[in-house]
C-alpha cells in the first residue's frame, strides 16, 4: 500500500523528521512518501496558521490524487482534516486525531506535550472536535521561543521529560501524547524513562492508516463525508477543480 | 464607521442579497461594503467547501486592510472565523456566530432553518464549537436541490414557512435562525407568520459589529487571539504575507 | 428609543455607577432611564439576595410597563432575568447575558473578575444556565470585605488590575469580563493596561439591548416565552396583577 | 421530627393533595404541616410564575422560622430552592430534586410526566440546574387546557397513564416521575399498571427530607450555601428582614 | 424491614466499621445484617479489583436471596451496583450513589475525600457514571501507603481533617463526601470541626435505602431495569444460577 | 505476534463466528487464538451478564498469561476491559473501544445496529464510558426474540439490512457500526450495499491491537492504569491469585 504523508507546513527539515519516523513505522509492504506544502508558514501554531496549511494540504492531495491508498495530514491539530475526508475516496487521518484514539485505547485519560505556549489553544479545540476534551487531562508546553523548529528534541529534551512526569504527577495523565511533527521520533527515544505509555502522532497515524486501508472503508455516497456536490466553481488550481468537479473512481 | 462584509463564495446574486439585507439593518453613519471572494465555489455546503471559503476569505481581509473598522464573515457556518480574529486588529463576527448570540437573548433554545440537507453536519459542527450545541433544539433544511442560488428565498417560501413552524411545534424552539446567506432578508418578510422571534445572520452580524466596534475592544497582545507570531513562509499572496509579516496598527 | 436600566439592589451609589456609563454606551437618540429596586438588600452576592432582586426587578418593570422599548436587568446574576423576558413583550437583557455574549464574539474562553468571593458561586451558575461554562477559563475575586459598594473602583484598583493580568497568564482567559454593577465603567479605565479585550456588563448591555431593539424581534406567542397564560392570582402588586391579566400589546 | 411543605402557590386544593400524600408517606413521629402561599398564581408554568413563588416561598419559610426541623419546597421546578436553603439552618429539599435524586437510584434514565406544555421548559431547566439533563430521557404532558387544577387527576387518568407508557416504550425511561403538586398521590394509584417504578414528588420529598434530617447536617459555614452576608436591606417584610439581620440558631 | 450490607472485599475490620455506623444510623424497627465478601481482595482501589468485587458481591446477594427487602453494596465505587439491581427485585444502592444523592441535596458542588491516590481514578469514573461528574469540586486522598486498612481513621485523622479544609478553601466544595468504608463513621465524629455538611457513604446508603424500601418501587417489567432475559447458563454457583433462571417473586 | 481473543460468554457457536472474521483481518504473521469463557451466560445483554462476562474473561487472561502479546475482550460493551487493562502488561482493546475508534476516524457520527432492544442501555452506556456518546446518532436493533445467537446474521439479514439504510437517512450516522460478536463479519458481506462506511468490531479489534502491538506501548508504573497493588486476597483461582501476587515481566 501507498501512503502519502502531507506536510501542511514549508518545513522540509520537519518533513524530514516526518519521513524518518513514518518509516520506521511502517509495515513492510507500506510504502512512504512525503510532501510538503508548496506555500504556508514554517510551522502551525494558531487558527489562522491552520486555516493556510488546511488550503495548502487540501492542494497537495489533489495534485497527487489517484497516487495513494490513504493520506496523513501531518501536523498536530489536523488542518483541514475533516473537509478533506470529504473531498478524497481513500481514508485520511491526521496526527492529532490518530494519536486521541491511540491513546483513547491505552488508559481513560491523557495529556499532550506541545512546543509552545501559543499552541495550546489551537490543541485544546482540536481535541474539543474530537468530543474527547474530557479525557484530556492537561496540555503542558515548552515556553521559550524555539531556536530551531528542526532541532526541538535535542534543544528541549531535559525540559520536554520534565513536562511529561508532570502531567502524570500533577495532572492525573495514564498516557502521554507527544504532540506536533517537529517532535516526531522523541517518543522512541524518551519512552523507557517515563511512567505512563507514550503516543506519537506520526507513528500512530501510520499504525492507523495501515488499518484502515486493511479494513477497506467504502467512500461515503450519503452522510456528510459524501464528496462535496458538482457545482459552479472558479479560481481554483486545476487539479482541485479537477477533482471537485469529477466523479470519483470509488463512490459512485 | 466603515464595515467590509466578505461573501466567501464567488455568487455575485448572494453578494447582492447580503448588500441589501446589510444596509437595510445598518445605522445612519455606517457604510457597508460587500467583497465576494475571487476564488472558491458557488455556495458552501461542506467542511470541505468551507475550508476553502476560508482561505478565501483571508485574502480578502487582508487585501483591503486599513480600509474598514470591522469585517463580516457572510458565509454561515463561519468558514475562517477565529483565524481571521487572529490575523486582524479589528474586529470580525460570523454570520452564525451573531446569529446565536443574538438568539440566545430572544430565548432558551433556538432553531436553525437551511437550504440544503447536505449543509446540516456543518451547521450542527459550527454550533458545536460555539459550545452552544445544548440549546441547539434542531436544524431542518429544505431537501430538494435548489434550482438557483439566488432566489431560493422565492423559489420555497411556502416550505420555509413551514419548516419554521415545525421547529417551534414540533421541536420546542424559542427562537428561530433562519441560515445562510442566500436567505438574507427573508426573515424580514415572514416574521409576522410566526410565533417566535426569526434571528437572520445577515442583520445579526451587522447590529452585533456596530456594537463590538463602538465599544472599541483592544486587539489581544495576550491569549490565543494575539496575531500570529512572525516566522518564515512562502508563496503566500502578498497582502497575506505583508499582514503576517508585519506589526500591526493597533496591537503593540 | 428609551432603555429602562433597573438596578435590582437599593443601593443608589451603585445606580449612579450604573446610568453613567450607559449613558456614555449609548447611541445619540437612546434615552437612559435608571430606576433602583424599592426593596431587598444593599447588593446581590447569593442565591437567595438573588431571589429577591428577581422579584422586586419584576415589580419595578411591571410598575413601569409601556414607558420603555427594552429593559437591562442590571445586577450580574441576571436576577429574575429569564422570567421577566417572559413577562414583557420587548426585549430584555442581563448584565452577565450581555457580557458573555459579547466576550463569546472576541475570543474563545473568557475569566469573570468579581468583587467578592461569596459572589463566585453565583456567577458560576449563572454561566451555567447560557451553557457557556466549558468557555469560561475562571472567575477570580477580591477576598477581602469590601469597604464601601459605591467606591470599590477606586478603593482596589490595583488589585482588580493583578487580578486581570493572572486570567490571563494563569488561566488562559481570551477575554476579560469585570463583573458587577458596583464595577461598571472600569473596563474603559484600565483597558489599556490589559492584554485582551476588556468587558464590561453595563456598556455590553446597552450596544446589545440596542441591537436588539432594531432588529425588532416580534413577542413570542408559542414557545416557551410566551407571556405566562392567564390565570388566578392574588396579592400581587397592582401594576404586576395588571401585566398578568391584560392581553399584552404587541403579542396578540 | 417536624416538616413545614411550603406550596409555592395559592391554590388551596392542591395544598390539600399535598398534605394527603405527605401524611400517607411519613413516618411515625413525623409531624406535616403545609401551608399555602399568601400570594402569587394558581399554579406554576412558567420562569415568571416561578420567580413569583420563589419569592412567596421564601417569606413563608421566614415567617415560620424556628418552627420546623426542615422544609419542602412543594411546587416541581423547585421556585427559589437554592436561595433558601442558603437562607435557612435546617435541611430544605424540592420536589424536583427529591424526585430526581430517587429516581436517579432506581434506574439510569427517567422521564418527567406534567399536566401542561407550557411547564415543559421550566422543568427542563429545573433538572439541567441539577446536572442530570443527560440522564433525562423525555419529558412529556397533557396538551389540553386543564379544567381545574385540583382535579387534574381524576380528569387525565387514561391520558396519563398512556403518556407514562410512551416513555418506557418510546422514550427509554427506565424510571417515571410524575411531576407537579396537582398530581401528588398518582404514582401510588397507578404503579401497579405500569412497567417501571413511578416516583411521586412529595412523597420522595418526605423520604428525602426525613433521610436528611436525621442525618443531621451541619449549616454550612464555609462554601456558597453559607447565609447570606449580614449587609443593608430595606422593604422587606419584617420576619425576612429579621432572618437576614440575625445570626443564626444553629450556624455560629 | 431488613437489610443486608454486603461487603465487597475480604477484611473482616472494615465489614465491622460498616456495620458499627449502619446501626447507628438505621431507624428503630430496621435490622442490618454484614456480609462480607468470600472471595476478592483487601480493599478495592482499582477497577480490576472492582470487577472482582462486582462478582463477589452478586454471589453474597444470590445466596442470600430472600433474606432481605433492600441491599447495600457497601464498597466505594459501588462494584456491580447497576447490574446487581437488575438482578434483584428489592432496592440496592451503593455509598457512593448514596453519598453523591445526598450530597446533591445539601449544596451544588462536593469534594471526595479518599484513602489513597491510586484510588482517585476509580472513583471519578464512579462519580461519571452518575452523570454528576461535573458538580465534583475535587478528590483528595492521602498519599503514603496504608499501615492497616481496618485503622485508617485512627491513624490520619490530622491529616484527613486538612484535607476536608483544603477542598473546602481551595477547590470551592459545599459538601465533603467522606469516602470509602474504611473511612465510615468518621464524618460524625469530625463534623463539628469543618465548615460545611460532611456526607458518609454508609450512613447516606442506610437513609437512601430506608427511604426506597418505604416507596415501595415495583420491579421493573420493563426498561433496562428488568431482571436479565432467562437464556444458557453454565459454571455459575448455585444460588446465582437458580436466580438467573427462575421466575422472581415480585416482577410477573 | 500472538492474539488471544476472548469470548465472555460461553457460546462455542459465537467464538466459531468471531475466530473466523478475526482470521480473514489478522495481518500475515498474526496468530490467532479465541477461547470461550468457562462459565456465564450464552450472550451479554444487560449490566448484570457483562458483571459475570467480566470476571469471566479476567479468569481465561489470566489463565494463559504469557502466552500472548495482546488481548481482545470479544463482547460489545467490553465487559471488564478497562480493569483488564491494569491487570495485564499487554495492549488489551474490546470489540466497542475498537469500533469506536475506527469509526470515529471515519465520520464525525456514527450509530449502532444490535441484536436485541434489551442490548441498547448496555451499549449506550458503554459509549458513554468512552466519553463519545454526543457523537453517538443513535443505537437501532432487532426487536423480535432471537432464534439462534449462532445464525443471527442469516435469519435477519434484510431487517439488519433495513435498520443500517435508516440510522443513515434518518438519524444522521456518518458511519456504521455492526455490535456484537454474533455478528462478526456481516459488515463485510453487506457494505457494498450501505451508503456509509460499515465498522464491524471484530476486525477493527484486530487492526486496532495489531498497530498497538507495534507501537510496544510501555506498562503503565505510574497513573491510573499500573498493576493494582499487591495486597492481601483470597478465594481467587489460582492464576488470577498468582497475576496478582506477581511482579509483572514488564514492567518493574
Amino acid at each position: 500500500m501507498k501512503i502519502l504523508v502531507i506536510n501542511p507546513n514549508i518545513s522540509d527539515s520537519v518533513s524530514a523528521l516526518i519521513q524518518s519516523e513514518a518509516r520506521r513505522t511502517a509495515s513492510p509492504g507500506t510504502e512512504i512518501e512525503v510532501a510538503t506544502a508548496p506555500f504556508g508558514v514554517a510551522y502551525i501554531e494558531t487558527r489562522f496558521e491552520a486555516l493556510v496549511g488546511a488550503y495548502a494540504t487540501a492542494c497537495v492531495a489533489a495534485e497527487r490524487y489517484g497516487n495513494y491508498d490513504g493520506v496523513v495530514v501531518a501536523a498536530f491539530g489536523d488542518p483541514g482534516l475533516q473537509g478533506i475526508k470529504e473531498l478524497l475516496d481513500v481514508p485520511v487521518v491526521g496526527l492529532t486525531e490518530s494519536a486521541l484514539m491511540t491513546a483513547a485505547m491505552l488508559g481513560q485519560r491523557f495529556s499532550i506535550i506541545a512546543i509552545s505556549s501559543r499552541i495550546k489553544a489551537w490543541y485544546r479545540e482540536t481535541v474539543e472536535r474530537s468530543h474527547l476534551a474530557s479525557r484530556l487531562a492537561s496540555i503542558r508546553s515548552l515556553e521559550e521561543p524555539l531556536k530551531d523548529i528542526g532541532s526541538v528534541q535535542q534543544d528541549y529534551a531535559g525540559r520536554l521529560k520534565e513536562l511529561c512526569k508532570q502531567v502524570v504527577d500533577e495532572d492525573g495523565a495514564d498516557v502521554i501524547i507527544i504532540a506536533g511533527a517537529p517532535l516526531a521520533g522523541l517518543a522512541r527515544e524518551i519512552r523507557d524513562e517515563l511512567p505512563v505509555p507514550v503516543v506519537d502522532g506520526v507513528s500512530s497515524s501510520i499504525t492507523q492508516l495501515e488499518g484502515l486501508i486493511r479494513l477497506q472503508p467504502k467512500k461515503a455516497t450519503g452522510g456528510s463525508f459524501t464528496h462535496p456536490p458538482v457545482k459552479p466553481n472558479q479560481g481554483l488550481p486545476e487539479p482541485l477543480e479537477r477533482l471537485l468537479n469529477t466523479q470519483l473512481r470509488n463512490c459512485f
